[in-house]
């Protein structure tokens, strides 16, 4: 018996989007508690029921106030904890639903975006050191003044991380359709290896280049209590990906995986006035709009004025182009090109910070394919390119293959 | 200006079913506010939300733990209610959304049937103080120990008129499908004619004997407060009719309306032991399992034996016959037949306390029709008699004819 053991749960959307699927992940977290452990399993809503939320609302106002967003899509995370709750009734074992508020996951004011300033965990305390599986709505708070909140994409991640990390789980286990975290994505580069586990820098870095598995805010609230994250699926009982800390004692291979994020697009300011400062000037107008601004590149200067390009996420383009006209005297721009038809690829890995000419290997692997690259940035961890859209499959496998990533790493932990 | 002039509106789930009912609760609420009047206005669940909700959850677990069912349903009123404020917002009304906890109003913790005990209005009070409209979830509240609770059948009406009661609105008004209340179910009796008001105890009997516009508690709790409750159509701006205190000044006809009740079973059990006290001994059976029992007969005893009938609701038929056959040893019955070829037909009228006769007169209308009466209940003021189900719609006819209801009575308040 593992007794005392507590481990946190989290099933996506995918994995509770109907009936059949939640009585699985409901004999799952039986098998769990069987053997002894605590279980705080934590929901998302079902399928796609927060999209159809956020449609049917669009129908009734199209710029819908956010406090009254959350008070609906949070209803999603509540049915979805309720059905499930009730499925591990069916099969005789003592489970409870909580909502936001009842989790006592205190949030900040700021709705559809909220952070977690608080977690009041007494009660959901009390059920587990009673012997009760204890079911949590994901996604969703309370805040101060008790308005319901949500916290945003990922959001139910955050939840049972967050939860998982203030009650001392082992591990925070999340469920989702892929069986880990993959050197690319198996869809692109069908060669693509499943890693037994990655670090927590490693994996802030694929979320934050575009591998959608896992939100960033929940990744760092991992790293920052280093709690464990097992990615995994839903619909198999193999091991998934661990995310922890980076065990030193191994030697890293250079690169771990390859991301590519197609949902971005390139901004170009033509003819800006080249004095000292105009970046500072354009990017805080962007900031203030909110506004996050990824690669950015400064022409050389002709004749006084020079352009300036940047990536922005496409969600946030007309937010984007109304930030520089309304501020366009100022900056004295010309014309403002948008370009859509662009992919960025980036690699990753802990091992660059250490393993020389990894860039160099990068450019020389998309040049033998042919594939021109638009703009480049690197940070420590990784190296991004932007390429054309139709270039950009080709060049995840062009850079998987030449990373030799299609070999089975087994690093044990 | 009608200034600190409060109304309280409540929205049955027919006037909010989709976006173009939703819009035109909120263009009907806009015009009270616009009028000058403070405004509160409780939903319920769009539709047939709650049932689809509940044929959900069945397909889960077939008997799902009440708390969790509460969980479950309570989402239904949320999203309404979310929706009917972000309708407001677009018609440029400073509106507010409420869910029970929100709201303050506190319950007990009899889940799918909980009590209000308690209303903490100051959060409401202060939202129409500062000029906003509220709009709350009906139907649902929150325990002491902060679990969802639901308020059964008719809650949402309950929420309205406890909400008016304590903040001492004007009155309630009840939006629903139809138009008023009638003398007779207008589908069966196409002369029936709408009440320009009724008093409370007639509303009272006439929704216990069967018609379906408003559920008895919420209208017991405003004949407690005094409080005129307005029940009226959602698609048309025509006055409906006024529940309110008797006027002792004016005279009543005998008879104000006719109700008819097909949902319930004759239920006989044969051969019983006459005895002193058998009746009370299988009424006390029936009440331990939260059954109510309405028209009762026992029949003229035979060789020390009698047959006891009774009348049920269809639904409480399955725990009926259970608890009756638990205890047969101690009854001695022999048989239970049951009946549910039956309607139940009821006269109603505050004025039938000062008229003689009205029995009489009724008995012969429905013997002039060649129906037969199978069992017979009177109160002060309500006459019901059980005949054939295949009887029931002629027998309204029949006694709206004999008591001249289709003459309109414009009666003043």
């Amino acid at each position: 018996m593992k007794k005392n053991r507590l481990i946190v749960q989290k099933y996506g959307g995918t994995s509770v989007s109907d009936v059949k699927k939640i009585e699985n992940a409901a004999s799952r977290i039986k098998r769990y508690y069987k053997n002894g452990y605590k279980v705080i399993a934590v929901v998302s809503a079902m399928g796609h029921t927060t999209d159809e939320l956020i449609s049917l609302a669009k129908k009734i106002n199209p710029y819908p106030i956010e406090r009254e967003m959350d008070m609906l899509i949070s209803t999603g995370e509540q049915i979805s904890c309720a059905l499930l709750t009730m499925a591990l009734h069916k099969k005789g074992i003592d489970a409870v639903s909580f909502v936001g508020h009842q989790a006592g996951i205190i949030t900040d004011t700021i709705h559809t975006k909220a952070k977690i300033i608080k977690i009041n965990a007494s009660r959901l305390k009390k059920a587990i050191n009673r012997g009760k599986v204890a079911i949590v709505a994901g996604f969703q708070g309370i805040s101060p003044q008790e308005d319901i909140t949500t916290l945003g994409r990922g959001g139910s991640d955050l939840t049972a991380v967050a939860l998982a990390a203030i009650l001392g789980a082992e591990v925070c286990e999340i469920y989702t359709d892929v069986s880990g975290i993959y050197t690319a994505d198996p869809r692109i580069e069908p060669k693509a290896k499943k890693l037994d586990y990655i670090s927590f820098d490693e994996m802030l870095e694929l979320a934050s280049r575009g591998a959608q598995v896992m939100h960033t805010r929940a990744v760092e609230v991992a790293k920052k209590f280093n709690l464990p994250l097992h990615i995994r699926g839903s619909f198999t009982n193999k091991e998934g990906t661990i995310v922890m800390q980076k065990n030193a004692k191994i030697e890293e291979p250079a690169v771990r995986g390859i991301a590519i994020a197609e949902d971005e697009v390139k901004v170009t300011i033509c003819d800006v006035l080249d004095k000292p400062g105009i970046a500072a000037v354009i990017f805080s107008y962007l900031a203030k709009a909110n506004i996050n601004v990824d690669m950015i590149v400064q022409n050389v200067s002709r004749k006084g004025t020079t352009d300036i390009s940047f990536t922005v996420a496409k969600d946030n383009l007309p937010a984007t182009v109304n930030a520089i006209k309304k501020n366009v005297d100022k900056i004295k721009a010309n014309d403002i090109l948008v370009d859509e038809n662009i992919a960025k690829i980036s690699i990753i890995g802990v091992g660059m910070k250490v393993h020389s000419g990894v860039a160099a290997k990068c450019f020389s692997a998309l040049a033998k394919s042919k594939i021109n690259i638009e703009m480049i940035s690197t940070s420590e961890i990784s190296i991004s390119c932007v390429v054309r859209k139709q270039d950009g499959k080709k060049a995840v496998r062009a850079l998987h293959s030449e990373f030799g990533l299609s070999r089975k790493i087994n690093r044990k932990k």
